[in-house]
C-alpha cells in the first residue's frame, strides 16, 4: 500500500519533496514535506502535517497529526509533537502582501524568530509555542497551553502563559523532589537538582 | 462527482479504508477514516478530518474539518464536534521511538485512556478535551475551552478548565431553572433537576 | 509543477470550485476552496485551509495552513490569518442531524451568525473567533486569544476573552500614544487619537 524508497515510508496520498529524510521515517496521508526541510531517522509524520522548508526534526521524533513545523523551528531527537500544536516563526504578524507591512517584510527574513524544542519534551494537543522561545530537554508542555516564555528542562508547563506546575522524568511521570534528589517512581531514574538544573543523577538501566 | 456505495457518499478526494460505515453517511474531501473505524448512519464527516482505528462515532454525528478522533473515543448518537476540536487519549505523551520512553510504551496500549461524549453534546471549535473524560448528554463545550474533569448532562462550560456557567436545552438554547424546574423558550421541552439529575420532565412534541 | 489558470496558481494537489478568485493568487497542496466562494487577488491560501462556499476575501489577504473560511466570514483587504484560527458561525452549534435540534435548524440559515475581519487586521496562531463578531482596521489578535467580542481598530488583544493590551501601528509595530498623537518608531507613520477612534494623521510615505 506504501512507497517505500531508501526505507521511508510515504503513504501514497502524501506529498514529500525534500530528500534529507532519516532510513525508517514514515509520512502518512495528505501530510506535505516540502524541499529542503530536514528529517531524521525513525520519525513518524502524522495525517496533514506540513513541514517547511528550512524546518529541522532530530531522529525518533512523533509528529501527531495537523502539525506545521516551520522555518526557524528545530526539534532535536525524540520529540513528541501532538495533534494540532501550533508554533510560529514571526512575533508581528501581517499580511506581507499588504503595502502597509512593506517596511517589515522588505528586508529578507529579518522577521524570522528561531524556536529550539531540545530532546524529549513532549507538547500536548493544540499547544501554542510563541517564536523565539527554548523547551529544556524532558519539558512536558500540557494540552492547550500557550507558552510565551522559555521552559526550563523537565518541567511541566500550563495554561495561558504556561505557568511551572511541576516535575517530569525523562519516561514522562511526574517526580517529587526532597532534599533536592527525586527518583522516578516508574522507571526508577534518580535525579539531583543543583544550581545548574535538574540531572539524571544514576545512569538509567533501560 | 462523489463516488457512492452502499448509500455512503464519499469524496473522490477523501481516502476512506473502513467498511463498517452506516448509509447516509457522507464523507468530505482531504479526510481518512482508518481500517477498523465504526461511524454510524447520517454523519457528516468534515474535510481534512481523520478517524482512527478504534474510534466510535454514532448516528447523526456532524464531525466537522480538520478534527481528529482517536482511539479511545466514544461519540454517541447526534454529537456535534466543531472545526478543530482535539480529543486525546494519553495523558502522559512521550515519543514512543525515544528509549527513555521505552518503559511507558512497552505494554501494549497500556497508556490509552478512553473518553466518552454522550449523545446530543455539542463541542465548540478548538476544544481541547483531556482523555478520561465523560461528557454527558446533551452538554455543550464552548469554543476555545480546554476540558479537563468530566461534565454532568445539559451543562454549558467555558474557558481553561472548563467551568461550568449555565445550562442548555437538548435543542442549545439555554434554560433557567425557577424552583428547580424549567421549560425551553425555543423549543417548548420541559425539565426538572433532581438528584438524579437534569431530566426532560414532558415528551417533546417533535 | 503547478497549475496556472487566468494568472492563478492552483497546486495540482489542490481543490478549487470557484471560479470568482483574483489573478495573481496562489492556492496550496490539499486546501479546498468551493463552489461560491470569493477570493480576491494576489492573496495566498496555505496547505489545508478550507473557504465554503459563501465566505468572502478581500485582496492581498494572507491565509496560513489548516484555516477555514466559512460562510458568513468577510475578510478585507490584507488580512493576515494564522495558521489554524478558527472563525464559527453558528453561537448555538448542535448537530443539524439530531432531531432534538430540529426546531433550531428547520429555518435556513437562521443560525447563521456573520463575522467581519477589516483591513489590514493580523490574528496570531490558533486564535478563535466568535461568530458575530467584528474585528477593526489593522488590529491585531495575539497567538492563542479567544475573541468574544469586537475589538476597535488598531488594538493588539490577547488571552481568553480577549482583553486589550496596546495599540498597533498599520505595519503591526506597537505604538505609544502621549497627548493622544503618536508616532510609529519603524515606519514613522503618524496617529491621533480622537472621538472617531484612531486615525493615520499624516499619510504614509511608503
Amino acid at each position: 500500500m506504501n512507497v517505500m524508497n531508501n526505507d521511508v515510508m510515504i503513504h501514497p496520498k502524501a506529498l514529500v519533496e525534500t530528500d534529507d529524510i532519516g532510513e525508517g521515517t514514515r509520512v502518512w496521508a495528505f501530510a506535505h514535506v516540502m524541499a529542503g526541510a530536514k528529517i531524521g531517522k525513525h520519525c513518524n509524520i502524522g495525517d496533514h502535517s506540513f513541514v517547511e522548508t528550512g524546518a529541522v526534526i532530530g531522529d525518533q521524533c512523533t509528529i501527531k497529526n495537523g502539525t506545521m513545523i516551520w522555518e526557524g523551528v528545530t526539534l532535536g531527537e525524540g520529540v513528541f509533537v501532538g495533534p494540532n500544536v501550533l508554533f510560529t516563526n514571526d512575533l508581528i504578524p501581517r499580511s506581507p502582501r499588504l503595502p502597509d507591512a512593506r517596511t517589515r517584510y522588505a528586508e529578507k527574513k529579518n522577521w524570522l524568530v528561531p524556536t529550539k524544542i531540545e530532546r524529549g519534551v513532549a507538547i500536548g494537543a493544540g499547544a501554542v509555542i510563541l517564536a523565539g522561545i527554548t523547551i529544556g530537554e524532558y519539558a512536558m508542555v500540557a494540552a492547550g497551553a500557550v507558552v510565551t516564555k522559555s521552559v526550563p528542562p523537565h518541567r511541566l508547563v500550563i495554561g495561558f502563559g504556561a505557568r511551572v506546575s511541576g516535575f517530569v522524568c525523562r519516561c514522562g511521570h511526574s517526580l517529587q523532589f526532597h532534599a533536592k534528589s527525586a527518583i522516578c517512581k516508574k522507571c526508577k531514574t534518580r535525579y539531583s537538582s543543583t544550581k545548574e538544573g535538574i540531572r539524571a543523577s544514576v545512569s538509567r538501566k533501560s
